[in-house]
């Protein structure tokens, strides 16, 4: 064991409240400006839903629960810097009071219309995220980088 | 980046078929002679879903499409070697013929009933999982170690 190299494991954490979701506007590259789905990378000796509830806490100072997750984002060029494979929860917020950590130049809440009319850059593969999960709100079901979906 | 350890991520695969499961008769430690879902390491390049395939294809020489996401577990003492995170694939199997693979000392169809009367000796947290697929099956949804269940 351990003698092969393996993605790198993140959490991602889609927080919506009254048809807005939760993003963070990236202060640093890769995607400098762009808004992404708080979240980060999972340590050693960490569960990957505590690892959401800390990163959610770090980024955005909210006490989080995960409630489903969305899906596993793998493809290798989904990140400029290495091969990062994502867990994507659905969280609802439990406590705390929204101010951006030192990653993040603000925290915004983005009407879901928006991603659908494309208003926004946004960084990674978070878009597909995104459309994944308005079918997700409407249909159920859990997703994948390559999963066939009827567009 | 990279300056921290991660969990190393795994994949399993549930397939069912008339009522049975495909499980792994393991012939190495850890859990010699335990039953195991199939599965395996994740490679860098690779996603989580092409993983899927291959494992199912190395240990089973299935073919196998995933359909689902059953969950993904991350405790830190499911596997007694390191903290390895899995991703747990619901899958179909399209093609090939089963054929044990090299760290199989064989292949077996075990009736889904048995595993609610605990027949057998299962290894990691594999009757967890099994057990949250059951409750996939009646009512859907998706899974992480240290999600509540109610019994």
């Amino acid at each position: 064991m351990g003698q092969y190299r393996n993605p790198t494991p993140t959490v991602d954490i889609i927080l919506e409240r009254d048809s807005n979701l939760l993003m963070v506007r990236r202060k640093n590259d890769p995607f400098k400006d762009h808004l992404s789905l708080p979240g980060g990378f999972v340590n050693e000796g960490e569960p990957v839903e505590d690892a959401m509830k800390r990163e959610a806490m770090e980024e955005t100072s909210l006490e989080v629960h995960p409630i489903d997750i969305l899906g596993v984002y793998s493809d290798p060029t989904r990140d400029p810097r290495k091969h990062i494979m994502t867990v994507v929860f659905i969280g609802i917020i439990v406590g705390g009071r929204i101010r951006a950590g030192d990653d993040a130049a603000s925290i915004e809440w983005i009407k879901l219309a928006d991603f659908e009319r494309q208003q926004h850059q946004i960084a990674f593969d978070h878009a597909q995220i995104l459309h994944d999960y308005l079918h997700w709100k409407a249909s159920g079901g859990t997703f994948w980088s390559t999963k066939r979906r009827n567009e």
